[in-house]
């Protein structure tokens, strides 16, 4: 069945023969296997373009930032898929990545999208405080969430936030979005009624759309990175299982609301 | 509901307060964040451990070798779910990496196992070719597949090979398990009755075990390089689809062998 | 980590002792299993309310319209990756079940909130045809699609979309939404510029919400649905394999639109 | 690139033509819609055959009795996948039946498999009794676990076994599985040294088998009957959310083993 226009699919990602692989127009084994690391190469497969050394300071620094975090929910529920099915790995992973989702990890697309939109208003005239006063009275007026601004456990500032925007200054980074988001940081009190400070979903648009990283693929560093995350969680837990402790302990409170029939719960 | 002995989850990885984040010991903010690459970080988080630069670049360059080749299956899954499910890049990710499974991408891990157990029957005073040898036919009379051996593509020689052993040589890793692997590729001929050369997947575990990479978390390697190319393709998707695509070629020849009900297929 | 408001879950749905488990308020044991088909259940499980006979045959067939259609992409992609991952079914299905997303099967929702509205409309005052085009006109001024209308192969009209009102119709079902879907596919020339047939993701949820299944959970019909195709199509996967036949076909015509090195392709 | 023999892909399952949708060799709109209820369709799917009545009804008790056992470790994973990312229902649907895996709900295809090997034996010659102590032998032997016998919560006798095996006596199944369940729930005292009582994931192969239901679908029972309870369990997270709270809780009591840096957790 035909579905959409195109019949014949496209592809300038790789092609190969039985001799050679070529990615993004380099040949595989002979250019890039031994000559770039591996976050080097997610830049040139992204993008068609090798990171200068900036882009790559920045990205692997986004990379390291956002992999890890302890047991938060999709590590959860990465750990218990894989104590039920341990045969599985890639299952238990792709069930931590399916919560890499618009409330969690993917603050750091929408808080992007939101510093581009800022970002252009300057381009077409606004000032920086305008145009993040502008662009928050939009989201607010709308009921949205100001995405990558505000954290339940760092509530003073997320640490990683100074940290991600000292890297980028020091590896030459143009900080035009990170200035942006603070502006939008500034803006927050007086438009949302409270301070929000910035988090690390927002310091890694900040950080990256200043060397050159697509803000259509931004979804895609916390998905990468917390796949690093996951697969480490995964080798605790097949040495140390958690995952059904962590299913016991979640229920230890839980209350039930609904009805019962007559005599349950009595002795017999 | 209790299931299993454990009622308290334990883990080694991380913890943090509102102003630090711990992971393996050390500070991330301070330690890490701009001062480890992606794939070093990767290797501490499984591990506990800092790779030296030896076990980096065999590592980058595994990740590199295995991220992307082209269209194949998984990719195709992937490319259609986004087709079908465009505002959840994570569930097409996730897609995409359930087929690292054992026919296609677990190879790595079970040919892993296949190496550890052939240096193990060496350390219990056997020859490199015995050991190998022995192996192989426990295998064959097994009727298990010879994991890592044999490319649809890539008959003569899958060039990644070749190149993966010159990287480990220069990086001064322990090449024991290559020469196990080699070991394994001569004998396959008198065993097996046929020759099956070496592909990715038996070279990743040949150079990943000389550096001190866990056995248990080999299957980690690809689908970690796989979900950076994956996120590749799904840029690429956004921008030029070719997932509705892809199924409709999939069908042209599909050949429908079950009964039809009368009159079915004639004009109306 | 404490995220959101809420620190101890609660749920209505299920709870148990040793000896009884209790769902909606039934003893699953004496008054459930073997009382109820399967799809009763499933409307107890999510409303906590029995079905009366008209709801369980509407539900039954809209469940039985939308399992299967062949192989469209979302079981292309479970068959691809059970090839890939013989070893765990789970995971192709859940492939599959990730391309029921809002291109493809998600529409069923869509429409359903679609005829809600137009309802809502009619509530406070609106004719039919009036609330039909007012709706309409908003989607087409926000440039959205219209969800539930027009078949890439069915172009005349989707043979399920009467069925399912025949069905409904006989079962004595409120037509009401019915009325609505049909009203929006008369005034869609109007306002779209072309026509449009009704097609199966508009006639699922205008037959059920006239039998009381709740809107919010109308992509739930088709996710159901599409498990039990998927179940059947990996049982045929496992007897006579096409995932990798699938795959082969799929690329027979690929365009690789990028550069190559020098010397890529030529005899070697 | 071809991985394979096949190159072409063939079902049996449906095909398709502008006015007709066939599946099974039965026109869908006319012969299936309205008149066979979802588990009907679903057997016919899977087999090709239409279930007699007995089938039907032991088929919908298995589907009712496994879909729902509360906020199981799978269900809790869905949850808090949803929460994370309330977009993607089909997301948090897939993260739930990704756990249905080896240890938890695949044990009702091993148990199914063992029922067959020890049906096999006794086609042979060997008594029952022989027949199932010499099964259970072997699996002891191959250091397996015996699948579908204990219960962490019922230990006395998990009420779901009695009632299946009631249904399947009453509707007039072949109930020769049933009483090999029970011949090695007789044996497993003497061969495995402590009583382990038949639960849920043994019943259902044995009054499953006695209908007619191939072995190799077993898996897909649990399978689609707990993706029924999954879209029960989000309704209800979408409408009283509980699955940050489930994570919440899951850590209260969280050991960390691990070092930390000088100075950590001090107040500053």
């Amino acid at each position: 069945m035909k579905i959409g226009k195109s019949t014949v699919p496209h592809t300038a990602i790789c092609t190969s023969d039985e001799h050679t692989i070529v990615v993004r127009g380099e040949d595989l084994c002979e250019a890039l296997i031994g000559k770039l690391s591996f976050s080097e190469y997610f830049f040139l497969l992204l993008t068609g373009r090798r990171p200068d050394a900036t882009c790559r300071t920045v990205l692997d620094a986004t990379l390291v930032a956002i992999a890890e975090h302890g047991l938060v929910p999709s590590v959860q529920a990465s750990r218990m898929t894989f104590a039920a099915a341990p045969d599985a790995l890639q299952g238990a992973v792709a069930a931590g990545i399916l919560g890499c989702g618009s409330v969690i990890l993917g603050a750091s697309e929408t808080a992007g999208r939101l510093f581009v939109d800022v970002a252009a208003r300057m381009d077409a005239g606004a000032t920086l405080d305008d145009a993040a006063r502008a662009a928050l009275g939009e989201l607010r007026a709308a009921g949205a969430a100001i995405p990558g601004y505000g954290h339940p456990l760092h509530k003073a500032r997320d640490p990683r936030v100074d940290r991600l925007i000292a890297v980028a200054t020091e590896a030459g980074a143009d900080l035009r979005h990170v200035r942006i988001a603070q502006a939008i940081e500034d803006a927050i009190p007086d438009i949302v009624g409270k301070p929000l400070r910035m988090n690390v979903s927002a310091a890694i648009p900040a950080v990256l759309l200043g060397v050159g990283f697509p803000v259509g693929s931004l979804r895609g560093v916390p998905i990468l990175a917390r796949t690093a995350g996951l697969i480490a969680h995964l080798a605790e837990e097949a040495e140390t299982p958690s995952g059904f402790a962590l299913s016991y302990q979640a229920t230890r409170e839980l209350q039930y609301d609904g009805p019962v029939p007559a005599g349950f719960g009595s002795a017999r």
